[in-house]
């Protein structure tokens, strides 16, 4: 499959993988599979974002080519962000790695400091 | 499919989600893929990787019950890393997302310093 050293250091391939699974960048893009989202659906979805951090994340993956901004041009301002085709597609290998992690997470990550317990 | 806000905060989803998209636990899982390796293996196939980061990346994923380090009693000491049915059910879902990632970086990353270019 992806022959010998996975990917090469030093190749966009790296970059892309880098952007694509930053923490905020998965919850991103899989939080667009839904459709468009506004800001607020955004900040809401990926729970625990930072405005910094979405702004940053939002960026990177336009910059990409695989989220677009969509701004209406209507009073008051109306921002939309929604995949591109390209993230369509990467969404779509996104979402099985998701659905694995979520179902397995209880049974894989044992908690060992007392936070959230009692 | 992931109804709602993807994953709440603080729940064992988003470290797990963390562990297994970290840039060298993804390369290191999916170098994986074609078989046991040993540690010099991994070194190669995950280039770019430290002495350190690569120890690091491991012992998480030997924690998570992802990975299995098989020491064989012989001498010299003889070690191999592998998947676990775990680990490989994993790699299943992330096989696709680096062939992804493979196929349209070139298309996506636009190098936009001049590094590697003359």
């Amino acid at each position: 499959m992806l022959a010998g050293g996975v990917f090469p250091a030093a190749c966009p391939s790296r970059v892309l993988l880098d952007h694509v699974t930053s923490k905020w960048g998965v919850l991103v893009l899989v939080s667009l599979v839904d459709g468009p989202q506004r800001w607020s659906d955004l900040r809401r979805r990926a729970q625990g974002v930072s405005e910094k951090m979405l702004a940053q994340t939002l960026k990177t993956l336009e910059a990409d080519g695989l989220v677009l901004r969509d701004q209406k041009p209507v009073m008051p301002p109306h921002v939309d962000y929604r995949l591109t085709p390209l993230g369509e597609e990467l969404a779509a290998v996104l979402v099985p790695l998701l659905r694995w992690v979520g179902q397995n997470a209880d049974a894989v990550i044992t908690p060992t400091a007392p936070t959230g317990s009692r």
